[in-house]
């Protein structure tokens, strides 16, 4: 389904080439002031106008968002913040082939066979232009954490084998020359949070944080605290007591232990690429990433703060 | 909280040296049969009775399930299904000395932030003993898929630096010998899942399953299809043009493309280790892993094919 | 919140005099074919452009539906249906003495409490303006229940003390010279239905539609069955032995029983009387809640339906 | 399904003639002093030992709970709160004759075309046996809202046609001893409750507490405020423009506002009599219905409380 969270509820609608996308967020307290031209700078941030190896049609969109009830005056009053994106630099004819074709590494399969019909016009609800709703939304819960003293700051780390940020862009500018893409890994890392914040057993921060990286386009994996480097033993790790456990990556037994919140999402190769076919493609999608990962990574926080104020 | 599941709801209950921990399996359609053996199997399987590095309490713990409603002459009724696991083999002797002290890697820490209070012995709600409730519930639901051809298997693949299952058992023994731990991965795959099955957006399965396995006491990562593995490029990956992409891990866009579900989970080594405390401690937890691995999968999966049957 | 419904999952939002009203209808299977002239008439029948005892607001409103997601071609595409109807014939001078009045009867007060703020331009999110998004959800819903045999019917069967319909529409006309408002009593029933709809305990059928039209501007009770008629004994009743049992109103132990489902609903004297105030009133919102009632029941059923095919 | 409640999450389980029936209450704060003697004593009310119009299978009902986690002490742990009660006075001999048998007015023929199987023991999860868990969860949330102020009581204001109390005991023991059942009105007053309480549009206090009602056994109808009197106009109720409105219910636009909350239930003549079969009825199950409707009552409001703290 396409709703995300218990308390600031956000549903997600449209289709990459249909008449709009958006979204409503319900459950957000009235009373809180709306910053729009921090929305605003969010989604241009995801647009990628000025980055190395973005699609031309991304640099385009105009994404101009128009709210439609739930704030009055620039003031949020309780009821659900509603919006809607246009849809604009439709150009049909890129994707009339689609229509009749599967794309490897896309959804086009798989929802095909899912609901026996599919919007073939772009990727229809699977483009990666959904995201740009779930921006919006977590750009307003981003900004209230803000003023609580949170902050969420996600970077590339990797791409490709390269570790050192200083040689990516060449290496972007190379692959998307050769018409190819690239994988690459984002870290998140999460200030501010206290400890105590989390829930144990199956909503574990953790899990949520994982099912929310997840659900991005092209995310393959999450880890957090030691994740998957297997080089230490336990005498490593705990043998000095430390409490709270300085390798636990902020959170223990799914709770928050009040160090920074540190994880990691790899995503692959974009699918689309230019050898393939025309259009409009990203060399490394892990850069767009980043204001997606931590409008998501926003939204769990804010979720989980609302439930433990309790 | 404590439930898991919108079709089939898994309540969880109980404390590490409470009286019982127990489950409620909700949702679980009338008329199907049970076979307890199977579920007695998996307890087993559990408690690593056999196991080289597994905790001596383990071993010891009896774990007789008492099935209190929901079925009748071995057939459910659509009615929950309530059990309990008494807790026996206690020694909260072993355990007076947490009433004041937090454990580095445990829980102790953040569940006295959060709460203001905490069962302090054996780790109260947030010990690995829960989680034989969840293999009880798995278990049910493993029967199920396998009536319906789905197998689901896991196995470690790798432990510590070690990748050749051969060297697993003398580097496993030396680890215990040494009063230490080692963290483990977990590979599990799932075969027979027909194409279509999943939802878009915030439930992709790959989320749930990442919710899951992170759920999951000692998991610190979840990875599927290519991954964290940086190596390849698009052009390595979709070239081909297969569909459905064989380095899809069975999942696109969020949905299954009817090849084998393969995932990966990342434990790190046991907190407790005898260097530090005296006690009962597993050298590797991702042995003992894999049954709760395969219950909480087979819970998501089952899950998923009660939404999609409509 | 303002979301409502487990599978076909409906989402409201909008103020009366903001941009805009509207929903999101999630849940919806693919490939179903959408009637929108049958959405407008629906539209129409709230609107009571034709009734005795509609406020003239009402009845300029031009209440048209554009549809931005979800459906391609008339077609269901399995996605998020996403409409809004513009909020025209706005006057807020009518209501700029609201701002700092509450009006008895209505959720000026309430609101005010809850939130410290409101959308005080002609009730804002507690209108009854907003019905006409449920009136569009349910109107989806219905007319797939039609194609599978299920008629709804609401009427109005009693108006303050009036039982008899033909004397409804001078007392109405009466009513409304007199700048007054008058309680009404609304009927439903639903037919083809299948035995065997619904769940036991928390979830029954009843406490769903109860629920339902209780969240209705102005219902103030729901009865199904003998309801509050307490001039039967249990002799009278259950003494034939007939199964199913004639008085059940169509369900027994919150499952249906293949009979007609039946129902009534109490509404009150509109609040906004022209006694008190100017401006546009209802001299009996009963009337215009017939489509409501039809909406709100319409999902209540298809979500069951949809639960039950399972 | 089988559980009630977004925060304070109670679930139900057992069949009536099975091992036990018990609950999981989640979400219950940590800290809390429970007071296990209050608990028994609305276990004692409902199971009706005093009253005259109580079946007899009742009275021996020993109803003795074992708490089985989430409690320490006496003091609660923040963690799930499960407790059984056993199915002592179990006489299946009794209830053989239900095996191939619909009794009229009961669920055993909508379980058996629901499920397609059925525990016909007594009228297994359908019997209002299962009520005693909701009377222990209740009896948990009510003594939480007692020590913030909050007081919830139930009592009969009508049986059959009968509205003066001192004539209830004997219209009873005419009933009973005719082998007849009769149905009756219970009324609830909430007190205690500040304004401000509630959500607005699907999720109005009203419709939480229809609901909750309607899934009591035996429960026809649920009204609060002016409900369906229809002998007044608008005139009558609003022109004196009081804020808050004495007609409301305590309830405007699904809000508190600050008067006592006031609802009423109507309950339908029992559906087995001693005319039709042997065994244990109840004359009016009004009676009995007090402490479910008090306990059901208190879930909701403390739900609604949990809710509006943030």
């Amino acid at each position: 389904m396409n709703f995300f969270g218990e308390k600031w509820t956000f549903t997600s609608f449209g289709e990459s080439h249909g008449k709009a996308i958006g979204g409503v967020l319900d459950g957000v307290p009235a009373g809180l002031h709306i910053n729009l031209d921090l929305v605003r700078s969010e989604i241009l941030r995801r647009s990628g106008k000025q980055a190395v190896g973005t699609s031309p049609r991304a640099k385009n969109e105009a994404d101009e968002v128009e709210w439609l009830s739930g704030v009055m005056d620039g003031v949020t009053l309780g009821t659900p913040i509603a919006f809607i994106i246009r849809n604009t630099d439709i150009r049909p004819e890129d994707y009339e082939w689609m229509k009749n074709h599967y794309r490897p590494g896309h959804a086009d399969y798989t929802y095909q066979v899912k609901y026996g019909i599919r919007d073939w016009r772009g990727g229809g609800r699977a483009s990666a232009r959904e995201t740009a709703s779930r921006v919006v939304a977590g750009a307003i819960a981003k900004q209230q954490l803000e003023k609580q003293g949170i902050t969420i700051q996600a970077q590339v780390i990797q791409v490709g084998l390269e570790t050192r940020s200083e040689c990516f862009e060449s290496l972007l500018a190379a692959t998307q020359k050769a018409g190819d893409s690239i994988g690459g890994i984002v870290q998140c890392i999460i200030t501010g949070v206290k400890a105590g914040i989390g829930e144990p057993i199956f909503d574990k921060l953790q899990s949520h944080l994982a099912a929310a990286m997840l659900s991005i386009n092209g995310c393959k994996g999450f880890e957090y605290g030691t994740g998957f480097d297997m080089s230490k033993h336990g005498s490593d790790l705990y043998a000095h007591s430390e409490i709270p456990c300085p390798s636990s990556g902020g959170i223990e037994g799914g709770i928050t232990n009040g160090l920074p919140i540190s994880f990691r999402c790899a995503f692959k190769p974009a699918s689309s690429i230019t050898q393939c076919y025309n259009g409009r493609h990203d060399a490394c999608i892990a850069l767009r990433a980043l204001p997606i990962v931590e409008a998501m990574a926003s939204l769990v926080i804010i979720n989980f703060l609302q439930t433990d104020n309790n």
